[in-house]
């Protein structure tokens, strides 16, 4: 590869957007400002940069490794912001307070995470997401919640389901049968992973009792209607357990008066890759894409970490994936709007300028020939370009 | 300072844009992207963090102290983008192919430069432009610089001025003058800082004639309207500096015909911070703020450098500087609506919840309260946050 290839490369896992992509990216992300704001959610827009030691602090140390790691003036190690709901968490504990409670919040952004790519997974993407931050109610995890799945309906998708889990079943069940928390660690994993097999191996490896293996083993299956809850409370001997599977009913409850209900499956083996989680959590699937589209849930010690203790919720939707699912699908991906290509003979380009501001001011997207051309020439640019018409002026 | 304290930051030169600030961006940003559109201008996005020899490709290796660098897993210089005039001859050059000209792009983009920050300079910040590639005429040089003006005026400003220079004026004239390369880039650097005493010694310390080195300090001072014009073509003795002011005559009856040559101010002394001008060059002033807000110009070798010889102009213009503007002058900036609080009585929610839906439906900006309480808290809240009703549900 000569030099001049070299610079026309782009680092490993990002991409240029082309016209049609990046007004397809345009679109969605304002559809989706608008129904943040239609909701009552604030956005906030945060550095791209942050120091290393806030974001590990929302994350743990365990994910920096994947970090886009740079270093100030003053040798202190930054990095690329791999999610958004840490620096927001930032953003309330050292500006917001908590005099006013919750902050209802929103971002549309760039997120950077070193992972092997593939398809719907690049090391730069875009998300969109709401932190609603001051309230341990189940209203709020039920609002976010919806607000998810107006989202979907807002964006075009048709068909996409709700997988809602709680992480203080699985915790409370681990606790109800003994188990260690080297072990759990091992179980959670397997069932993140969904792989059953080695979830087998693990549980089949410990010391338990047959009925509590038989138990572990059955997490990952635990998947489907409003039966699954009552399959899950028979399971269910302490508190912590318990008190997650009435979260869970309540939640449900007012999604159905949210007319969300009907996306909502309970699947009690949704963990996520965030170790902050202690509540709610949900991943949204559609048809056509192995991975979810979007996913939250409640993480009530984060701001405490940040030294200001407050409960919260939330969600964030991959813009990218939102436009490969609907491609998939074969639906319709938002369009710009070409209306007029403006060419002209010689001498008429002062005619030409002065007619296309004209137009522009009524409204309409107008691109200027930028020299003199003939009217079969000016057709094939607008039939290349996307115009829907010609106007010619001779 | 504790450690705690110590998450709470953000790096030098970074910020945070809270709920209005985020608000306002947003909607300068809708209206510029909209504006683009109607122009016939297509957005494209490029990744954040490009390659350290793309970068540098089109602006030279002196810029190189003022990017933040990264490495890949190769161990790659990488660095987020400085700008965007590079990136995008890049995409050009590697994607869009030179069949059907010209190419007219946009971008709305974060860019990062290690700068000493001050009110209207950040080392994150945001910039809109466009870049006009693939012609050589004036009509393109006109359009850019009329989009601008036309920018300027949808974002709500009324008073402002777009100074207009040319490169090859300046570059003829020190040819005529028979100017070392040394002494040039000297003398350049004075007058685009507007140290008229350092110009002077510079000239004082050359070998020119008494004439000579009368022009050379004429320089910054060749600012005005039209007249200024007539003033540079009794000094311009070579082809090189005439064919730049003849340019400058047909770009201006070209603005003319847009209505927008009332905003131009010839000012010869206007070179422009990156040295890949090649043609004419413009910044926009305006009242209450000490720096431009806008600048751009002609630079026909930069895709040339990338293996795709085309000619270009563009510009680009900064979010957080209209915004500055437009607080320092008193102007109105865009605002966020806020339509409705919806609060209720214990017992009232799932009523409450299918109202918010029905308004959200109807397209009115709500937000719900995540628990009961009192009417009075109810408006409490309503007047911190701003929305303009309460709706109580009791």
């Amino acid at each position: 590869m000569s030099s001049k290839d070299l610079v026309l490369e782009i680092p490993y896992g990002t991409r240029d957007f082309l016209p049609q992509e990046a007004a397809e990216k345009r679109a969605i992300e304002a559809c989706i400002a608008r129904e943040f704001e239609i909701w009552g959610y604030d956005e906030v827009v945060t550095p791209t940069i942050e120091f290393l030691d806030t974001l590990t602090m929302g994350n743990g140390s365990n994910l920096e490794p994947q970090m886009f790691k740079l270093f100030d003036k003053e040798n202190r190690t930054m990095a690329l912001r791999y999610e958004m709901t840490t620096p927001i968490a930032r953003v309330v504990a050292s500006r917001l307070g908590e005099e006013w409670l919750p902050h209802k919040l929103s971002y549309i952004s760039s997120v950077f995470r070193y992972e092997k790519t593939q398809t719907g997974r690049q090391c730069e993407f875009h998300q969109a997401g709401v932190e609603l931050i001051g309230s341990s109610k189940a209203t709020a995890d039920a609002e976010v919640i919806a607000l998810a799945a107006n989202l979907m309906k807002k964006a075009g998708l048709k068909d996409f389901q709700i997988c809602l889990g709680q992480v203080e079943f699985i915790n409370g069940l681990m606790q109800q049968c003994c188990i260690f928390p080297k072990q759990q660690a091992l179980i959670k994993e397997a069932i993140e992973r969904r792989d059953l097999v080695a979830l087998n191996e693990i549980v089949d490896a410990t010391e338990l009792s047959a009925s509590a293996r038989e138990m572990v083993k059955q997490l990952p299956l635990l998947h489907g209607g409003r039966q699954v809850l009552k399959k899950a409370y028979n399971m269910a001997m302490n508190e912590q357990s318990r008190r997650a599977l009435d979260n869970l009913t309540e939640i449900y409850e007012l999604l159905e008066a949210y007319d969300a209900a009907e996306y909502v499956t309970f699947d009690l083996g949704v963990i996520r890759d965030f170790s902050y989680y202690t509540g709610m959590v949900f991943e949204t699937y559609t048809p056509g894409l192995g991975f979810p589209l979007c996913g939250g849930g409640r993480y009530d010690h984060m701001l405490t970490d940040f030294g200001t203790a407050l409960p919260a919720t939330g969600f964030a939707v991959g813009i990218e994936r939102i436009l490969l699912a609907l491609e998939r699908q074969g639906l319709e991906k938002p369009q710009a709007v070409k209306d007029i290509y403006a060419a002209y003979a010689p001498g008429k380009q002062l005619e030409a300028i002065r007619m296309v501001q004209k137009l522009r001011d009524e409204g309409k997207t107008c691109e200027l020939a930028m020299s003199a051309c003939l009217e079969q020439e000016a057709e094939a640019y607008r039939a290349e370009k996307g115009y829907q018409q010609v106007i010619f002026i001779k």
